[in-house]
Order: structure tokens, then C-alpha cells, then sequence
């Protein structure tokens, strides 16, 4: 069975996620000069909310690139060539960061844990712990997109600085649904991505970057640095600028959508919006059982970027989003990599509501149905009212 | 005087330039998850018609980042330390892939013109033979942007074939205003950027890499290599899947305003669409000198992505695109590093009409008059009206 594009679409993914329609709406705008005041105006506002969403005092560097280049930023102003540093993953965006420091010639100490695994702060501890030199960096990931699970970021960090390295942070996808007060609990370097928590589509990313990152990264830099576009010191000093500057030509069609999109999530404001993610993945979760699957991931973590069901045996795995995309016009995600045809997640990132997490519930109940599993019909939807009804309150983000 | 954004506004920049409405529309709709048959599609023809208005066979490699991201790829796959480049340059684009080459540690000779001269081929041999070992590669501009001048991509090429090393263009303001046939030509490396004459807003990029470059960029790669994002075997491999792939989240809301965008290219018709450039430059270039104005630039050159007039002595030139804006709402740009307030660009690359020539001329000619200049109200749109009846038509794009 082929997709079929003309039932109703609806979009269940962790990135990108759906917009808000003033999100969309204001891309359609005629296009400004990114040297003219509109322009100018659109991106110190965002600018100045990004600091916001992020916690934090620092200038949050900004780049035209997909999330990854804002990783590879992180690793192209920290790591260099035959100098120690650590990885800490268990999934496939955790690995990236030791794909990344091996393409830069760092001598990486890997602790490789099974996907869906919490990184727990002691193994860290005894990873850095058994290196022959201290690590300049550690990588960690926030939420690990591929398994769901979400890492413990503040005892993490303590780790790192228990041996006085800083730590680089992936909260691509976590940013705006999980709380990480950068500032607060020190952490160096953050990078986040526009196309997931943050409501935007895919092709801003973002290092928050600490004075204490910022010194180690200008120990290189300039001639023979091997990095330009994802230099740290560069774009800097231009967004040091009054009013802030980009040294590339910025994206400006995403500016424009990203500061409205921040604008929507600080007027709902920052706890609300934690707590509303919160709140959706305790009824993703419980719909999930109540279909008789077993979560993927620890039971005790704060899993609220995305829910991952472990697909029962009987079942074709990656039937299950198929069928729910081309029957049902449902589109979630499988598993990646090793877990492909083994998972189904369910995204509540960004602009979801209640009545999402009913529908991603009601077509995998669907689609599991028709490939023969045994289904309640209406199980996963009533147990994610439940949920709802126990909170109070049916979650709703800001329009 | 500050800028009245409630006047009706012309964006007559370089980059952003205007899109059409229809290239706005669609980034209104709602977003689509990049690996769902929707996006694979627009994907697989936005791709298919790169091709087209590349002029190659190749696979162009896209990235999302700013024009000079695919810069920095050229040189990152390319340059290695301490080995021999050459860079050509007279502009400020130019000078990029220079501080590029250094940042990889490239051993640079650098062929630095004058801003505003066009390099001759006979000089670039000159500079090639006479370097102590013949460069891996070389590194030219087509369209500089900063100074208007076209250079000669072709006679360059044959000039750096003639040493053995490959060249790659810097085409991301003159692709698909100025014909640049890649394939015939043996230019091994072109790049472009989404934001000039492709009519969509910044933030794609584009490598245009041959057989013979992509070889000589898998000698170095991997562990390493410092290049990850950047990487074109990384790109490469992703887009030869079938369907093709990105190995990042592809900023897809770019992408369908480029399909659509190339779209209307492909409907004029690149023959004409050059044309139709030249025919702009034409009239800009009557009417500059309608004005009193000089050009800035040689007179033989291809100049049809951007005009730049050199202002008078007499007159604050940085008041000049100030008053054209904040007072008419005509955003042109000024000169940029050390042209700064001496020339003033109008730009005619992508969604540009014979009605945006004359706007542009008449906003400048007004702006000038204003600062006390003497001129002659409606003599330089009598000029470009002049050019276009010469021409017999009055060139416009397919909207």
C-alpha cells in the first residue's frame, strides 16, 4: 500500500514537528535583506529569546546548518588533534559525537553503552576516571533521539568537572521540552537544533558557549585551525556587534519563523511548557501499555521528548509506521539503525497537544490491529484521558 | 532619517534577492518529515533539476548552511596542510577562499588583484608557473559580488588544466544568471548558494563536484580528516541511495521553495534566462551612466549578475542606499570592506524584471538629487526604457 498524500496528514515526528501556523505563515512573507533594519530588528529579538529558552547569559552562537554542524562545532573548536577526550552515548546520536571527534584525530575515550541504556553518572566517573590523561571535553547527548531516553545532564556535568573538563551537550532535540538551565548547573557548551522543541523547521542550529569553553577553543583558531564556517570565535564577534551581526549570510526566512516560534513558547512560558511535555508523555506512556506494549528505555528517566514502544515479536516492525502513515495519515517514526523494525516513537515535542498524543496513540492501535496483533479498540485513547483527567488538565501549547 | 518599513518596499540586493510569490507560497504549507514520500519526492526532483541548471552530469552535493559552508567544503576536501593552492582573487568574495585555504593550513599562493579588476588568464599561468611546486588546486570566483566583475571561468579553467590541478568555481551569486556550463567545460568544482540567482532564500548550498575532484578529495577522509559535515564521500554516499538521502536533516522548507524556484527556471528556459540577465545588466548599466555615473569595473566583462557605479566625489556614499531605502524604500546595497561609501550595487540575479531596473535606476537618480547631486529626473529610466526597446522586448521571468 503507497502513501497516500491527499487523506489528512498529520505529523508525529521528533523533528522535523509541526508549526505553528504563525510559524508558517510568517515564511510566506516577502523575503528582507539581512542588512536592513526589519531583518536586523527579527534577529536581536530572536537572539535575545534564544538566551532566554537556553537559560543562559552567554550569546548563543547561531549557524545555517542542520544540527549536526552545530555538534561539529562543538568538536572543531574543542578537540584536537592527539589530545584526550570522552564520548558518553547509548544511541545513534550519542555516537555521532565519536564519529565526530574521530573525523578530528582526537584520541577518544568511548563509553559505548547498549541503546536504550541511561549513561549513569558513576560509569561516566569511572570511564574519565581510568584515562591515562584528563579529558579537554566530554560529550553527552540530553535526549537521545533514537531510544528516547533522556539523560541525567546535571550529574553528568558534575562528572565532567570532578575532572575538570568541560562538557559539550547535545540537547538538540530536548531544548524547550525538558528543563536544562544552562547557567545554573554550568554547563559549558549546549547545542540545540530549530526543527525540533523549538518549533521551527530544520536548518538553524545553535552553541551556547561558556567564557571557560570559549578560552579552551581559542587556545587554536586562525591559520592551520581547520575550521572557518564553525568557528566559534567568528561568529562571536559578529553577534558581539551592536546591532548583532552573522558572518555568513543567515537564514533569514528561518530567523523570521524562529523568533516567532520563541516568542509563542516564552509567552506559555518555560515551566508550563516543561510540565506540558511532561504531561503528554505520561499519557503517550500509558497508552502505550494499555495497547499491551513495553516502553523502550529505563522505567525511571524523564523521557518526555519522545515515547518509544518496543514492538511485540509476532509483528513486522517496520510495517507498523508504514501502515500508520499510508493508512491512517499518521506519521511517526521507527526504529533507527539496530533498532530499526524493533520500535515505534511516538514524538511530543514541540507544538503538541493533547489531542495528539490521542491520535499517534489511536493509529498504532489501528495499524497493530490490522497486522493482527490483539487491540482494545479505544484502550490507548481512554487511558490517555485518564492520564489528562488525573492532571487536570488537557495540555495545550500556545497558538 | 530612519527606515519607514510601511512604504512599499524593493528588495534590489544580491542575496536575499526577491522570490516569487509562488516560491513564498509554498513554505506556508505544512512542514513534511524528510524520510515521508512527500519530501522524497520534491527532494528527488529539486536534485534532478540542480543537474539541469548545473549543466552537469554530476550529483550535486547540497548542504544546509550558507553559501560559504560549501565554500569551506571545496577547501576542506581539497586543501590539506602544507600543501600547495592557489587562490585568484580581486573582491571580497575572492579573498574568502583565501582565509579559507589558511584556516586549512594550505601552503597559499595568492594571485591578490586589485577590487574591481577582472583576473586575466594570462596572469593567473604566470602565477601558477610560477609557484616552487603546482598547486592540488585552484580557487576562483565567477560572479564577485562585491564588485560586480564576471570573471572567465572558462579561460581560468584551461589555465589551471594546463598545471594539472583542478579549479572550483565560486558560481554562488552568478549560477543561473551567467552561463556556466560545467560539464563542457571540465570545471571540476562549482558552487552555488539557494539566496541569489536561484530566487529562494539563503540557507541551501550546493557542490557541484567531477570524478576527478571527488578522487582527489578521498586521499585524505575519515579518521583525521577534520571534516565531517562538510564531508562530500558523506554526502555523496547519502544522495546515491535511491531514493536519495541526506546524511542530515535536510532543511526541507528550503527545499520545496527550491523545486519550485528551479521549476520556474527550467519553464524560461536557461538560454533565456541568461538572456534575460544580460539584457537587465544592459539597461542598468544605460542607466547608471544616464545618471552621470561611472561604472565601477572594466568595460569588456560579463558583469550581469550585479551593476556597481562608482558615486561622486561630492557625495556622502554611504547617505546614498541609506536614502534610497529609508527615503523610497528601495534596498540596494553599498560598497562593502574598502568600498565602502565609494560605490553603490544594483542587483539583477534571479526574480528581477525590467520594471525592478528602472525602479532601481529611478530611486538612485532621486537619492542622488537629493544629496545634491545634479541630475536629470527620469534620464536613466528613459536609458534602460531605451535598452529594452533596442532588445525588442521588455525581459521578464516566469512567475
Amino acid at each position: 500500500m503507497s502513501a497516500n498524500p491527499y487523506i489528512k496528514q498529520y505529523l508525529m515526528t521528533a523533528g522535523p514537528t509541526p508549526l505553528p501556523p504563525a510559524v508558517s505563515g510568517v515564511m510566506a512573507e516577502p523575503i528582507a535583506y539581512h542588512r536592513a533594519p526589519a531583518f536586523i530588528e527579527v534577529h536581536a529579538s530572536a537572539l535575545a529569546r534564544l538566551r532566554e529558552v537556553f537559560q543562559t547569559r552567554n550569546e548563543v552562537l547561531s549557524f545555517a546548518s542542520s544540527g549536526s554542524g552545530a555538534l561539529e562545532s562543538a568538536v572543531a573548536n574543542l578537540a584536537r588533534p592527539g589530545e584526550p577526550v570522552a564520548v558518553a552515548s547509548a544511541g545513534k546520536f550519542g555516537e555521532r559525537w565519536a564519529e565526530l571527534c574521530s573525523a578530528y584525530g582526537a584520541e577518544l575515550t568511548h563509553l559505548d553503552l547498549e541503546w536504550g541504556e541511561a549513561i549513569a553518572p558513576g560509569e561516566l566517573e569511572r570511564t574519565l576516571a581510568g584515562m591515562e590523561r584528563p579529558p579537554r571535553a566530554v560529550f553527552v547527548t540530553q535526549s537521545e533521539t533514537s531510544t528516547g531516553v533522556v539523560h541525567d545532564v546535571r550529574a553528568l556535568t558534575e562528572v565532567a568537572h570532578g575532572h575538570d573538563a568541560v562538557i559539550c551537550v547535545d540537547a538538540v532535540s530536548g531544548l524547550g521540552a525538558v528543563d536544562l538551565p544552562q547557567d545554573e548547573w554550568e554547563v559549558d557548551v549546549v547545542v540545540a537544533g530549530s526543527q525540533k522543541s523549538l518549533m521551527c523547521p530544520p536548518g538553524l542550529a545553535f552553541a551556547s558557549v561558556n567564557e571557560r569553553a570559549l578560552a579552551l577553543a581559542a587556545e587554536s583558531g586562525g591559520e592551520g585551525s581547520g575550521r572557518y564556517y564553525f568557528d566559534w570565535a567568528r561568529t562571536a564577534e559578529g553577534q558581539a556587534e551592536d546591532p548583532p551581526n552573522s558572518p555568513f549570510t543567515p537564514a533569514v526566512t528561518l530567523w523570521r519563523a524562529l523568533d516567532v516560534a520563541l516568542g509563542l513558547i516564552l509567552e506559555e512560558g518555560l515551566p508550563t511548557v516543561f510540565e506540558r511535555h511532561g504531561l503528554l508523555a505520561r499519557a503517550a506512556r500509558a497508552g502505550v501499555e494499555a495497547i499491551g506494549l513495553e516502553r523502550f528505555g529505563p522505567d525511571d528517566d524523564d523521557a518526555n521528548v519522545v515515547t518509544a514502544a518496543s514492538l511485540p515479536d509476532g509483528v513486522d516492525g517496520a510495517a507498523v509506521p508504514k501502515l500508520m502513515r499510508d493508512r491512517y495519515g499518521v506519521t511517526a517514526a521507527g526504529g533507527q539503525g539496530r533498532l530499526k523494525g524493533k520500535i515505534v516513537r511516538i514524538a511530543h515535542c514541540g507544538y503538541f497537544g493533547a489531542f495528539d498524543i490521542v491520535i499517534a496513540l489511536t493509529a498504532l492501535e489501528a495499524a497493530l490491529g490490522d497486522l493482527g496483533a490483539e487491540v482494545e479498540p479505544g484502550a490507548a485513547a481512554g487511558a490517555a484521558q485518564r492520564a489528562f483527567a488525573q492532571a487536570g488538565r488537557a495540555p495545550e501549547p500556545v497558538a
